[in-house]
């Protein structure tokens, strides 16, 4: 039995050394290489091929190289197949840092200054103390709860708000429609940490804008599909929004003659905010693999129904 | 007895609602209103004003308005008169959260990211987990020691280096002149805290940028005269340091026509790191004056042999 590794190939040579060391007895091959199609039992992927069940007829498990499995959305994938996101410790941690970082930026006005000091200007703005700036973060998912925890020693009340809510220690809970007009009004920075379903597919728009406080902040660290594009340039104009923090965009990459490029209020990552590290991937993998084998339940199994 | 206010005005106008409030019975001047001179006791300065003492017979007690006291050097301050920084906790606050923010942009490259955002590139940097980006501190004092705390819990493996050194928990201290190029040797993001005085001036310089790994970065929050303008252009031409932020400037407001605005590897703030909040600066203020006239030692007095 063999593992197929689809994804980008730089890395895909660190995954091979890795498999090397770590499961020697494993073939391991870096697509467009399969080995004997027969004999491939894992596959992890970016993007799945084309005609997944018949080129690989004896898949057992189909990994996610990412922690979202969106992208996988629409592609021919056998109902029995059990699809397993990737949850290597690395990327929440990525997360925690990168939305900890997007945060103070916008609650200490670095799209400001940063526009200011291109024009050569030295005025300062008042800094508002972290109690007094409200953060909520939409999704209570793993990475949500992990970005949650790195914010609290700063100060900030926090909250958050996810279809069915849960308890977590220091931040306020919000939970289902009816509450997200509520957790919106006291929101001055909103992190989006949603997986990309079509229920969140461009959530983040003008009338969701319209019920955050006047001068609020936005950081985006889900997936580009969740905001509408143009919505945001209007709550920026309006100024219902002062400034965001975009780490996904749709599409990826950003076309040349995009308008967020040249945007001063808006700060730009070419989707960054968490990459899958190699080395902890590989232990994840090698871990799921063992679980599979010993008919054990899979860490990190997806809900195909719910899609995440 | 009465109090005089000489700085920022605006302010000015918050402490004056402030002690109406809190210490009504106190007379309350902003500069250049004084009141009769002679009943001055207590002077509450950014800027001392010139004939300190021919002005002011009675003062009992001199405040620095800001953490930093060596905006007075060169004034003709009595022997006998007790100077005071501003201890108020919320600039150290402040000061947690910008060197928290300065160390994580350059952490996640955000530097070279918003120079592509402008060129509307899009092109990933690798990741570094913050295990393997070791943080260092110049000055170990109350502002530093909380810019620590904040830190610690990301991960990155700390240092800190003062002349005298200390413990602190979780970090590694080095203390004095013998062990600075090994703190040096080990630090990829340096962090200038120190106070200003004729040891510390022109501190970060070509030799010491030259003892940091190739590659660094330097958050520079401390004043503008610790750094030698011409030495950080150089360290970044030639690739010895990747990155800058720095919140003070010699001299400041920086002249338009500086080459730092312009730098791409440089992120510029108008010395906003901490910003001394009114609210709790009234209260720290009057605590001091109880002190005083208990005939107790002042919190926050500094050491006019040393000068901080």
């Amino acid at each position: 039995m063999s593992l197929v590794y689809k994804a980008d190939p730089e890395r895909g040579e660190e995954w091979r050394a890795l498999f090397r060391q770590l499961a020697p007895q494993m073939p391991f091959y870096i697509w467009p290489q399969t080995g004997p199609v027969e004999d491939v039992r894992y596959l992890v992927v970016w993007q799945p091929p084309d005609r997944l069940a018949e080129r690989f007829p004896h898949l057992d498990v189909l990994f996610s190289v990412g922690a979202g499995v969106d992208q996988l959305a629409g592609a021919d994938i056998p109902a029995h197949l059990p699809v397993v996101r990737m949850t290597e410790p690395g990327i929440a941690q990525d997360m925690a840092e990168y939305v900890t970082l997007a945060v103070l930026a916008l609650h200490r006005d670095w799209p400001q200054y940063l526009a200011q000091q291109r024009q050569a200007v030295w005025r300062e703005v008042r800094n508002v103390p972290a109690a007094r700036r409200r953060v909520g973060v939409l999704g209570l998912g793993r990475l949500a709860r992990q970005a949650l925890r790195q914010l609290q020693p700063f100060g900030f009340p926090l909250a958050g708000w996810s279809r069915s809510g849960g308890e977590i220690e220091g931040v306020e809970v919000f939970a289902g429609d009816a509450q997200l007009p509520e957790f919106l009004a006291r929101t001055d920075i909103l992190v989006c940490l949603l997986p990309l379903t079509d229920q969140t597919q461009g959530v983040l728009d003008r009338r969701l804008f319209s019920q955050l406080p006047q001068g609020a902040a936005l950081v985006n660290v889900g997936r580009g599909g969740h905001l509408v594009n143009a919505d945001l340039l209007a709550a920026l104009d309006e100024g219902r929004l002062r400034a965001a923090v975009l780490d996904v965009c749709d599409p990826e990459p950003l076309p040349p003659d995009h308008p967020f490029w040249h945007d001063a209020r808006i700060l730009l990552t070419p989707h960054v905010a968490s990459m899958t590290r190699p080395e902890t991937a590989v232990t994840t993998v090698l871990e799921v693999i063992a679980q599979h084998r010993a008919g054990l339940p899979l860490a990190g199994a997806i809900d195909r129904s719910k899609g995440y």
